[in-house]
């Protein structure tokens, strides 16, 4: 029986915080001189993408070299896929070159969930799939706010979350709104009506989240916002009429902040449309913990491998070289 | 003098038991936990894939990974060809950065053979030319069909091996054919006239090969069958009428086998079209080796690379370890 | 404060010398049997092109590898870039990896100069901005031609260096000119007007370098001709009426080198586009040292690598091993 990571959904506090610490312990080994560690070394990962990345791709990628595991990419646009060929033949094909970890991207929801379920000896990391969960990204997230917190002498917990615009299409919110919940904090989604529907939190089947339309009101108190990406083809969608006027709405500025949530700080997965949903003033302001999620990517992807590669044990050692 | 592997012709019985062997031994080291062994340690193999691939080049790349060697994938869709350069001006870059191994995968019948013959340091491993060969799938099928009989105590010789589906635009056939000649072997290729043209077997110049337009008649008693992928695109050029009815009389299914060839096993280069030119309940049953024919492709490629970049004799060493 | 490489501009001849005595060293290591040195063990390096390249692309690739270093290549087409990320996002994303060594290709002049400003802890290297500058080629220029005069006892300098063909547009060209002038030679830039206007010299302020549109008369007594790569594309702007007139006027046949300059040795930064700037005789010929060219390109990249990565001081005994 293969362990994997295919969302944050039924992940228990104490297996969030196993991740978490794993993660924090690689933090400092990409900043040595020598970023390198032999904890996979001899092993294989495959990363499969099914949708272009160049940040989640990288970042696996180089945890991987990291851990001196061998990876290999898999361009699945110009892949067999296109040949007519099912995706379970595909990914089986792959495990049958005997890979330790395959990391899958892709299009559709639960395609991850899918190849688990049929691959008998590798583990699978979701790197994101569809609108539905993109579970290294709301580790990286956490760690990111426990650093931070950490610094004030607070924890993970009693933290109030939001996430502001177009929570209806992410991945990275619905992973993050998991995990929140799971902390027992209390979680705001905010965007206009279109891109947050009254009725959207019932999935989640608890009282810690609630919609707000207004973003002024949204960010009163908040500790800790969460800035979503605006997928601009949206707007041919009619969820957006008109990127201007959601952007006087929704932007994220300095200002705001200020008045309605002053010692807050802002997260956003990337890449950035600056003046859309988030100011250049807060993007590269000292509330922006952007760069920082980035460097704790690195570290996630590495915990995330070596524990599902079965190395976790020796890391200690390694670790002390 | 530098050896290369351009194609099955040619090649004696020794030399395919030598590269089968060789390939039999690495088999296991992608099933040990540390799937890495020095061999071509500090050597460098570049592929390169004129035309887009996933299975092979992964293969590929894998097998130069787990050798130790240093991989490079130049994808030859985006490159200087594009600006004009020939193909001998593009190799013999490659071949100034001193590599070892060059295997290159090309749409012209001939052209591995082309560059062999211009490059004077480098070995050249041919990864699929045209409609020409494909030696490293004809080795590891031969290795998967050997595998097989060897648990009924029987050789790679005495067998009635068939080919079925769209044989004349098919490396993998030509490729295999060659190598049942050489072991002394009974061919039979199936499929419409238009795929597999009466005239077609003049090429190999042997009594051994013979060409069945009927399928039940095609398969009686063979002990290996090898399912072609038809290519979709076929259909435009007028050598299938319509893939519905291609599929009524030329579709592989278990009612078939068990009527004509019931102790048979069933081979397929991928990826498969299910349903047009092999059924699902072969592809997934008991006498299929898709799966097996995958697993050993990473072993004949460490093979064909430790061969041609001279480490062979170190072997023993190594596997030991 | 990290060291750049990021064009030829403001090299004096001391550096010059530096990078090239690094590179004669690596050289050797090409040409071993293994061609691993554990220079940048545990160092990551980025490559990053925001424009198509085969060779450039993989002898970087092969230069970090060859020193051990991690490689990661981004392909900036299929990037967050084209989700509307600005170019310093992009970096300081990759930057928050903790990448060593950040080579850039980008199409636009200054790129990588706008990009090393920003950066705090990341060295950067050139690897081509529009027409702008191409430190490596410039460096494996001269590392060919040091090569090359040595055997004569001539150095590097005292000589008379000639760039025929598309000088406007190329950034080979004006990395070389610097170049040359940092090591005192004399400069003839030969080609049309509209390729090489007679005011472009401007820019070098140095009576060095001199205009020349006549072939013949250009190549006279010239001891190195540096063909430039005409740009196919050039022809729709109206920069060169027709192709055919063009290699009339100006392809380098063995004709007009024997007449002109015929102890010169002629060098081309590929891809070649054989008889239009450049005849197959010549590019084939004992006098072309294109192949050199390419094969001190990885040992140029290396010893950028190395030196900007701060390696280099244990660079005797790596080479000792």
């Amino acid at each position: 029986m293969t362990d994997h990571l295919l969302g944050m959904t039924g992940l228990s506090k104490v297996d969030i915080f196993r991740y978490l610490d794993v993660a924090q312990a690689f933090v400092e080994v990409s900043e040595r001189d020598n970023k390198k560690v032999p904890d996979l070394r001899g092993k294989t990962v495959v990363n499969i993408f099914f949708e272009p990345s160049t940040r989640t791709l990288a970042s696996f990628d180089i945890a991987g070299k990291r851990l001196s595991a061998d990876t290999i990419n898999v361009n699945a646009s110009s892949s067999s896929m296109q040949k007519g060929e099912t995706l379970l033949d595909t990914v089986r094909t792959i495990e049958s070159m005997n890979p330790d970890v395959l990391v899958i991207r892709h299009s559709e929801s639960g395609a991850p969930h899918f190849v688990a379920k049929h691959l008998t000896r590798t583990a699978v990391v979701n790197a994101g799939d569809g609108a539905h969960e993109h579970p290294t990204q709301a580790l990286l997230d956490l760690l990111t706010i426990r650093q931070h917190f950490a610094a004030e002498g607070r924890g993970l917990e009693g933290l109030r979350v939001g996430f502001v615009g177009d929570v209806r299409h992410s991945r990275v919110a619905r992973s993050n709104v998991w995990a929140h919940l799971a902390l027992g904090n209390k979680i705001r989604l905010i965007g206009p009506p279109t891109l947050v529907p009254a009725d959207f939190i019932k999935v989640f089947g608890s009282d810690d989240v609630s919609v707000v339309h207004n973003l002024a009101e949204g960010l009163q108190d908040l500790d800790v916002v969460v800035c979503l990406r605006m997928q601009l083809e949206r707007q041919d969608q009619n969820f957006v009429p008109n990127l201007d006027e959601y952007s006087k709405e929704y932007c994220l500025s300095e200002r705001l902040l200020m008045r309605h949530a002053p010692r807050s700080v802002v997260l956003h997965p990337g890449p950035l449309n600056r003046g859309t949903e988030i100011s250049g003033e807060v993007a590269d302001g000292p509330r922006s913990l952007v760069l920082r999620q980035v460097n704790n990517g690195v570290a996630v992807r590495m915990a995330v491998l070596s524990i599902l590669a079965g190395s976790v044990e020796s890391r200690t050692m390694s670790l002390g070289r």
